[in-house]
């Protein structure tokens, strides 16, 4: 309570007839602002006015003739009662509270007044201020001119060295990455806005001449044929290109990627000396022709034939129905001059499963060739710079040497000869080479999220939409709600980073006994990581509000060209089926077809191991230091992953038992499968980060990409609170608290939200969004 | 066992030196199969067949070389196997088991072989089998043409009328419904594919001139101004416009809606009398032009001002600043003549707040006038049909009279005079008048999702891809996980269907004492609806793979025309918190700002209330009747809304109690209020699904409806399902229950899945996909 002995101040007006009435003016006029005085409220003062002993008739009167329902105040009068108590408010002071300023007003009449006086008529105001639901020292704002807000207060600060945390994200690739960077930033890489897709198509091309001359596009292939041999490298200019223009990407990647490497990863010594080089400088654009109208996901089943022809040593290439033609085929619709064609091979009227072949589709002067008929895939959601299209056979005859022999050849007898038996294990053992695809996409979705969450946080920073009342308008990231639909993403693209990079190494390194596991594993983080880009871009999107709709400001290309991300090279849920497939055999598997031999064995054991990790003592442990620690993290994952697995091989087993045909069975339990691959995938996925943190020196870098990974860890538990519930693995009172462990950490790494953004790096001139780079 | 004393069947060639090896192949077969026979599966079998006392040694001998880990069979010899296996399998028997056949290639020697010689062979085999794991009567299909299951068998098969069910969802509206169809299947409403945005914007604005000219234009408007004074008319003709082209829709909304109505809301009858008529026949093209640059949530600081000149009686309309520039205003780019413009009205430097006035800005041969400086928002991600425009005000003059005063106006004194005190409250009061734009678009946003079904679910009916070992491929809509992708959204898009429907009618039939009510309503089956065309879209779209990233098959247009949905006419997010605020008050409450006054009392008092609800008895109750009981959809649903609600507003007490500003507490539990205004909106979605289910008549269209409505109910508890876990509800038992509940409903809706979409009723020429309509 104030000192009122030492108040004084000018006041020229008076509202009430008796000036001490005018203390009840403040909870008035709070009780009449936004003409919410409901009928309950208007009886409780009334009451209470009426029950004042102090109060003679006429003040009643007076009083009550203010809280009327009947009678509201004019907008004039309010504002002058307004303007009268703000007169009695202290700017400065952060504690006045609304019964002060009514005692100010009560002190016009007689500044000398006692406090004998005034101490009862302090306690009756703010018993009427409580019975109202008015918070005092709140309802204040309604007559200051400023208000500051723990919300409004908040902003960006740095904890940590932006370049430093950019050297740990580049690593080993740091130059590769810079030099792409300075080619995509030169002014000829100005994203092209045209609308037409023939414009788009040859800037596209144009870039990717660019690229091939400064020798980027040659950098997987063997030295001896104008490349680097550094694949590392490759996924690395893959990945940085994806900053620029996506289009750009894909057709670069069609061109090196698809079909430079199937001629690599499938062909021999004459196939790279011929081919290479030419494909490597962009002499000869070619296509890789899988995909079938009837035949996406089950190209095992692909039917377009090879047929031998024995006198001439020659393959038939054709396309048997309409629905048998090649589609969505990149470089084909344009530019294409050669496809990597797979066909079923046939010999003498014996199938010997699907082969690739070499079929020129174009000469040089781009005029498609005989037998060969293209069409083009017309408008797509995104990636209109690539030229997409379709392709017929009609008996297109190519020489014997077009075979790409690696894994199997036709020997000077006329017959097929492999180093493996079976057709289908040879068929996923070609695709097994091609496996780089499934790397190169993820880390291209990756970079597509990064650039969103850039243009989507920076802005958040800057846009400013509601605030305190009387106070000025707060950035719309100190929102809880903001921070909590961008903050996880911002943690998992972290989390997705460090995890492509062990996939890489896995990949770089590999011996032909993990090729199993790595593809599993490349498959489903391909799934993980595009899927965590279509829903990143569609959350910055939307936190981007009207601005997020333009195209000027990105999130139109990110979301559009990334959203094939999800089908091409492999549909995601069907990679989430193989993946699951893999985990559960854990050993030599098919992509694509579940063998019932030996499935459960191992897998069926761990369901008793598993249960030992269930600690009782841990399931209502809500201490904060256990909740964000990495150890019960990691347990937790490992935990679900294992019990899923478990529970999965369990009741496939089951449902095998009972009778029911194993295509049955495995479809009944499909979406517990896909359940299988994601806990695995989010484990695997956690693991890196952990050790990541874990190997980071810079104390500053660690202390906030350990936030990151708590964060990742405890919005992942989140997701699955459900079934650590069920599992009895957590109780509520934990589930709810990681919920509020989440909201804690959201709101402190808001704070370094931009700095780790801008860690990413990406030139300005490929963010390029106005709302972020200019007003 | 078969009796084999009565099997006989020609076989010519045998494998095995001693004819009753033969019996082994099968086993080896199987195990080589796929190159997946491991060192413990050989190991295994080694180790068994040296312990049989009944094989010599040369036989043994013969066997092991068979399966000799380094010295694989070849392929040809592995095709030599299969082939002689292949005629010891009777392809008509659906019983017959591998030790069957096994045993059937015994025989070949000496079919008078002694039953006691086979039947230890028999047990034998069978044994064998079991441990290394095959699954003996389904690894029979490796050696079979056919192999059916119940996946493959599984199809579309109407259990209702289609029609009938039509005529449900379109109630009595169903012949303005058909009529619009019939306007919108003409050739002339072809969809435009040029991406060229001025020759889309001028096919959209002829397709606007074809529908005003049907008199659909003003069907809200009063008679006597050339409408038909129906409201509910215009929401159908915006939905069902909505299965055609999403640009039409919304310039059609911008021009007779927004433009229109906002006369029609605001205005009085002088401005009636000289506008509407020209407005619905599309002769005077106007924009809404509200948001500003800086403020699209806030509104209610916008900064436009309108300043009042006493001498001539005009206003003075300007931008203040660059970033006070009205933006993404649709009409404004092209054809716009008019514009209701917002703008905070000025009376000798007295704020009177936000106020409605009728600004020119294009004269009639479209000539941008002076002191209007237009500028287009350029390419969107949708949406390119209509002309969104930026545009600034430099003291542009207007006669009084252009002030839409309904609820406001300048007096002969030129004196400020409102009904109204609180410019607050009258700004949302004037808001709420324009309602009916949140129901026009989740009611397109529906028909969107609609349309996206009825391709997706087509599709993956008609699409095979993979199936049964040695069967032939399955319609991708038999995949669970298939049906687990799109049935929920099914079951969601018939329960939001009931739910605008409800909305519609309080709307139509509204009492002023029920606007704050529907105003809330309406914002939030806004937020429902469009979220929920969002995710049904994107499910759509990837569930049709490569086919569904083709422009040609709609999804392009489907999902970048309804991206910005989910942000205009309010930011989802913004109004969630608008509506939790709606329902934390449940009194006369204002858009966009919390009193404090009275705020608990309410429902602080329905937290103890609610413990009543818990059953002790039903948390573990899996009944499958009480699972899919509708008396224990409503009950947990009801229960989740009423606990939320308590505990959000104890929450937030408890905050404020601690002394921390209402700002603060509000920010810190926003990730709360998101889910009351979300748990409140699934209560009234499950009721006026329930209640429409009670009401249908025919048996068929009952019984199809109310699994929908369990299917949605369930797979709604099931998402929500750790707070129900959380709170002890429910116990996992009966979570798990519920999974399985919503798996089963999935597999039973599938057969009917095609039917339901067909009673969506679009047109075949809307629809258009290639994939669906033609191949």
């Amino acid at each position: 309570m104030l000192n009122f002995k030492e108040i004084s101040f000018p006041l020229e007006f008076y509202i009430m007839t008796n000036p001490i009435l005018n203390s009840f003016l403040p909870l008035f006029y709070i009780a009449w602002s936004d003409d919410v005085l409901t009928e309950k409220e208007a009886t409780l003062l009334q009451e209470s006015i009426n029950s004042q002993d102090w109060l003679t008739k006429a003040d009643k009167k007076e009083l009550l003739s203010k809280i009327n329902i009947d009678n509201p105040p004019t907008r004039t009068e309010l504002l002058e009662w307004k303007d009268s108590i703000k007169k009695a408010v202290n700017e400065d002071s952060e504690e006045e509270s609304l019964t002060d300023i009514a005692l100010k007003l009560a002190l016009l009449d007689d500044p000398k007044i006692s406090n004998e006086k005034l101490k009862p008529l302090y306690f009756y105001l703010q018993n009427l201020e409580k019975s109202l639901g008015i918070i005092s020292n709140e309802a204040v704002y309604a007559f200051k001119e400023t208000h500051d807000t723990i919300t409004s207060k908040y902003s960006t600060e740095a904890t940590f060295s932006v370049e430093k945390l950019t050297e740990i994200l580049d690593g080993n690739q740091a130059e590769i990455i810079n030099t792409v960077k300075k080619v995509i930033s030169r002014p000829t890489f100005k994203y092209e806005t045209s609308t037409d897709i023939e414009v788009y198509r040859e800037k596209v091309l144009k870039w990717c001449k660019i690229l091939a001359k400064e020798g980027l596009g040659a950098t997987a292939y063997p030295k001896k044929h104008g490349g680097q041999d550094d694949i590392e490298a490759y996924f690395s200019i893959m990945e940085t290109l994806s900053y620029h223009d996506l289009s750009l990407v894909i057709k670069f990647g069609v061109q090196f990627g698809l079909w430079g490497m199937s001629i690599q990863s499938l062909g021999t010594e004459k196939h790279y000396a011929k081919y290479l080089k030419d494909i490597g400088s962009l002499k000869l654009p070619g296509c890789f022709a899988m995909t079938e109208t009837n035949h996406g996901s089950n190209v095992k089943s692909l039917e377009t034939t090879a047929i031998y022809d024995h006198k001439t040593k020659t393959f038939t290439i054709n396309t048997p129905h309409k629905l048998a033609r090649k589609e969505y085929i990149g470089n084909a619709a344009r530019d294409g001059q050669m496809a990597t064609v797979f066909a079923k091979l046939i010999i003498d009227g014996k199938d010997h499963g699907v082969n690739a072949f070499i079929v020129p589709i174009r000469d040089s002067k781009n005029n498609v060739l005989e037998g060969i008929t293209i069409e083009d895939c017309g408008h797509k959601m995104g990636l209109n710079g690539v030229d997409n299209g379709i392709i017929y056979f009609d008996n297109v005859i190519i020489p014997k040497e077009n075979m790409l022999d690696r894994f199997a050849s036709i020997n000077s007898k006329g017959q097929f000869v492999s180093p493996i038996a079976s057709d289908n294990r040879r068929f996923f053992t070609m695709l097994g080479t091609l496996v780089g695809g499934r790397i190169g996409v993820p880390r291209s979705a990756l970079a597509a999220a990064k650039s969103a969450l850039t243009i989507a946080i920076r802005y958040g920073d800057q846009r400013r939409q509601f605030g305190p009342q009387g106070g000025s308008e707060v950035p719309i990231l100190n929102y809880r709600i903001h921070q909590r639909r961008l903050m996880p993403y911002l943690a998992k693209s972290y989390a997705v980073h460090f995890a492509l990079q062990y996939v890489t190494q896995r990949f770089v390194k590999r011996q032909e006994s993990e090729m199993q596991e790595i593809e599993a594993l490349a498959a489903g983080m391909k799934a993980y990581s595009t899927w965590n880009t279509r829903d990143t871009i569609q959350e910055c999107r939307e936190a981007c509000g009207g601005k997020g709709y333009l195209s000027e400001n990105r999130f139109d290309a990110l979301k559009n060209d990334t959203e094939v991300y999800t089908t091409f090279e492999g549909d995601n849920t069907v990679l989430m089926n193989l993946v699951a497939k893999n985990r559960l055999t854990e050993f030599r598997n098919q992509f694509g077809e579940m063998n019932v031999l030996s499935l459960f064995n191992y897998v069926v054991d761990q369901a008793k191991t598993s249960i030992t990790y269930k600690n009782p003592f841990a399931t209502r442990n809500t201490d904060e230091n256990h909740l964000i620690d990495s150890e019960f993290h990691i347990h937790a994952f490992t935990f679900r992953e294992k019990e899923i697995q478990a529970s999965a091989a369990k009741r496939i087993k089951k449902l095998l038992n009972s009778g029911l045909d194993s295509f049955d069975a495995f479809n009944i339990a499909q979406h517990h499968l896909i359940n299988v691959s994601q806990a695995y995938l989010e484990r695997i996925v956690l693991e890196q980060f952990q050790l990541q943190v874990e190997n980071t020196k810079d104390e500053g870098c660690k202390a906030v990409l350990k936030k990151l990974c708590q964060l990742y860890a405890l919005s992942t538990l989140e997701k699955n609170a459900s079934w650590y519930l069920e599992q009895g693995y957590m109780e509520g009172v934990k589930t709810k608290a990681i919920r509020k462990s989440v909201n804690q950490l959201c709101w402190e790494i808001r704070q370094n939200a931009v700095p780790l953004v801008n860690a990413f790096n990406i030139p300005e001139s490929c963010l390029s969004a106005p709302i972020v780079t200019k007003q």
